[in-house]
């Protein structure tokens, strides 16, 4: 999703870094989607990261930029362990080894697309940027792994790698999943729909979000900032919003009114409140902030972004 | 060094956790030497973890108890990129997985020695339990992957995993290497032995050590310990000394008196003065201790160590 989100962008700007794009090579393991209109040339790729030789020819062009976001993502790395070692582990490992497999000067700057997954309670209310990393999923843990390959491998000099720590990402489009984390999204995405949608945990429960436009933000301000000031630190929590269900819903109220915040029915499931109470809450993202990384100012321009990016700027309920 | 003083150990006490030891492999990459007199079984095995197969032959008679210690060093790690990530990486990874593939209900104690050096500077004068991993050197990565994994493989319940982070150790036995860290142990266990040795850094120079014989108390207590009380986080910061260079000769004062100190050359290296100001001065160790780990009282203790077990209660230099 955020990869097609992030080549849409690079389309339309059609440079980065003030430096025009000449070509972008899509590689996913199901056929990916073309951007609409594209100044450059587009190569759509069907790749497995984990297969030999794959990351090796996809790094022989010698990108100047890979984002490298793919993954096993959460509930299927826990349901299927070899899946999510091979792909998470095997899959980034491959392509790090085949940028240093080129030598001969080749540095591409690297963005990778780590997650909040890292951290695992207890933690503090507020995670500072010096929080450990214990994770409570094979995902994190994978990604965890990840963030340390990329810190050896930059300081090593054979790459440059910038990892960011997304937040949950919110409005997520599409139709509501069994992520556990999906009804952050669902309560607005549904009810904005004319749907409804349910809502299984208290309205005081807190998390932290980003909308996907400031997602594909992070990936281009990691891609051309400095990274001589990162030091070894190469991996940075993204900044987000903070805010309760509760805030949620009132936010949806505001932008798209009471007939909206109706639709939204209260169904709690005490196993998907058992694992949202082990997730963080809050950060205190200092270093991202301090390198000019932008989220979405409240959780209103959260959901302004989703009507203005997946509705064409017009919303069902309210009308 | 501590694999061999480990079963020597075993083989003097006979059993574990008030169990009879039956059997002890001891695995290598080169010819293991046998503990001078065990009343069990003892399989030398000459075994590199990350050869195909090699681990999965180790671990197919069941072992209960799983200590796995095996390293490239620090300093080869950085020099060797490559066979310090098959070495620690893959060869740890093997380990696990071959413990996994058993499975069947198989859940070994595994007691993997982790390093401080999976923390590098900037950090706080006095590091807590929480501290975040940023190592500085690949040594350091590939220990904190395995940490990682470790406590992926417990939480999962392919194993039953407990990761110490041991301090420098000190006073290492044999001759002076090259190692950046060499100096700690050159100081004491050259003297003691009627010899010159060269202090490259400032007196003033702070660092975590703990004797040979805590690290194989520390192994054992891992080996034992009720793991229900970690919880999810497996890895711990074992207790040590914390101590100056100032104190460290102090100590030999007063243990081997001023003929001794007089035989310490100072002779500063400002390489090795840059590498030593990366490392961690000093440890609150919390959760080890509350678990019942238990470190050298001092530095004094520490010398009175190295008498005993390795110079059988003589000095040279103070005769």
């Amino acid at each position: 999703m955020l990869g097609g989100k992030l080549a849409e962008r690079l389309a339309h700007d059609g440079a980065l870094a003030g430096e025009e794009i000449s070509r972008l090579v899509l590689a996913d393991v199901a056929e990916p989607g073309r951007p609409s209109e594209a100044r450059f040339d587009v190569e759509p790729v069907v790749a497995d990261l984990a297969e030999e030789g794959v990351a090796r020819d996809l790094v022989e062009s010698r990108p100047d930029v890979v984002f490298h976001l793919a993954a096993v993502v959460s509930g299927a790395a826990e349901a299927d362990f070899e899946s999510g070692y091979r792909t998470n582990l095997d899959g980034t490992r491959a392509l790090l080894e085949s940028i240093r497999g080129i030598g001969d000067g080749y540095r591409p700057r690297v963005v990778f697309t780590s997650t909040i997954a890292v951290f695992g309670a207890p933690f503090p209310d507020v995670i500072g940027d010096d929080q450990c990393h214990t994770p409570l999923t094979s995902y994190g843990t994978q990604k965890a792994i990840a963030e340390l390959l990329l810190s050896d491998y930059s300081r090593r000099g054979f790459l440059d790698g910038v990892g960011i720590r997304l937040p949950t990402i919110c409005v997520r489009p599409g139709r509501p999943n069994q992520a556990a984390s999906g009804f952050f999204s669902n309560i607005i995405r549904e009810p904005l729909n004319g749907q409804e949608a349910v809502l299984p945990v208290p309205d005081e429960t807190r998390h932290w979000h980003a909308s996907p436009r400031s997602a594909v933000g992070f990936m281009l301000h990691a891609a051309t900032l400095d990274t001589g000031v990162l030091g070894d630190r190469r991996c940075l929590t993204m900044p987000g919003v903070s805010v309760t269900v509760a805030e949620q819903i009132e936010a949806l109220r505001r932008v798209a009114g009471d007939a909206a915040v109706r639709l939204i029915r209260r169904e709690p499931d005490e196993t998907i409140m058992r694992i949202v109470a082990g997730w963080p809450r809050d950060f205190d993202p200092r270093r991202a902030l301090l390198l000019g990384f932008r989220a979405d100012a409240d959780f209103d321009e959260i959901v302004r972004v989703h009507i203005e990016d997946e509705l064409g700027g017009r919303v069902l309920a309210a009308g």
